[in-house]
């Protein structure tokens, strides 16, 4: 991978709005711990569509390579309820061979409050063997189509 | 099918135990309604494998055919909380060229109380092409296997 | 409930659009058929906040009254897959005195398929007491800040 | 708390058994990585229920105590499928003045492959109020009724 596409990579943040839920709630009145898992992913797919554009992530999905989580670290700062709105900020921390490490801040709209903080690790892989992809040939092979 | 073969089925009743999980519930305090179609779920494949032993409903998706879900009839009688067992009884109401109906009726293990009544008819499909499988066809292949 | 309220609400269309996300699928591919019921009651969300505006349905709930699910009738006519966007149209069948029928087609957004039809009744409810609760007084109470 | 309790504590581990749902299951054909915070949460509340028996976690809560979820580490070192048993082994790692550090480890049963390995640090709080509990003052209440 270029040295120029990589610093290009580390500087893009993504942001998006996540809606919560009336099902996400559970018997505290609050978001449960395991649905931010969710709210990070839409993080992660939006910033990949964002790389990727105008493929998008289920196109490589289709075609036969996948990021799989391989590790999460995340600390719960505070909550949210139905009818708030999440931000969740996302960038790229660490490219290793292999692996892009992503950082997934997650705010509540409302007064901007973090409530969550995310780092999650994910795997470049071959959909069928699950065999390791380098991140290079990845992002190569795709970012041919665009300018990041 | 053998016309006592269909007489058993029809006689057969299942009944299982789940437990409410606390992030089944929702900010009502209750189980909210989109977690009885889990719950009856795995009346559907307890059902199953117990019409298929030795053989799993699993072994059967891996080897090419699945029962789809077509159509849910719900109707909520009471509600379940954090720590309750739900009882699921399970049994086939109708069995077409390729559908089954199955009644699950769930009850609160505690005081037995009826808290939802459910008809669920699933279609018997390949799993590669959605072309549908006649129920015969598939219950002869596996029911070789054992005697209900 | 005044006449004209009530013809404006049975006449009231809303039309809403949902992602479908990686964890709405399951293993065969395509959207889990429970995650329709997440589907759906966007566009039950969304039908009420249009007629409560500038009120939401989440206020209404922390004022202490709610709708309860009472009945789900849904027929599965196709599937969605990751990356799909689905269209949740929702407008009012019936009303009773307690009760709001809703009407929910699914549509997948690329080829205008129709995936599911619901209907689902909700009921009218005490948060605290689960008495029920008039509909005419509840839109009469919110009603008032708007018109429909 | 006594040291004595508090070393029966630290030594004490839970085993459950936990059955993957087809609802449980991503596009990928594996458990979707969300879902191994359901797995483990399931260890953590058989681990607690055994420490409080006859007590259980679900009256605790009710009495206004709760174990909120302030951090989880979680590495996926494998997979599983529909039909699988996953074992978790739990146990705590760590004590401090509000919090409890639990150790999960999550086996696939046919093989007993480690597919994921979790530290979820929790801490004890009021319900109502989310002020921190001393975890020494929770136990002593309830530890009275038995010996761990």
């Amino acid at each position: 991978m270029d040295d120029l596409i990589k610093k290009k990579l580390l500087e893009l943040k993504d942001r998006i709005r996540v809606k919560v839920r009336f099902n996400d709630t559970d018997a505290m009145g609050i978001v449960h711990f395991k649905n931010y898992l969710v709210y990070f992913d839409d993080g992660f797919v939006s910033f990949m569509n964002k790389v990727l554009a105008p493929k998008r992530i289920e196109e490589t999905v289709a075609e036969g390579t996948a990021f799989g989580v391989k590790k999460i670290d995340i600390i719960y700062e505070g909550s949210a309820r139905f009818g708030d709105y999440i931000i969740v900020e996302t960038q790229i921390n660490d490219m290793g061979n292999s692996s892009l490490t992503f950082q997934h801040n997650l705010y509540r709209e409302a007064d901007n409050k973090l409530i969550a903080k995310v780092e999650c690790v994910r795997l470049a892989m071959e959909v069928r063997s699950n065999k390791l992809v380098s991140v290079n040939e990845f992002l190569n092979k795709y970012l041919k189509l665009n300018t990041v």
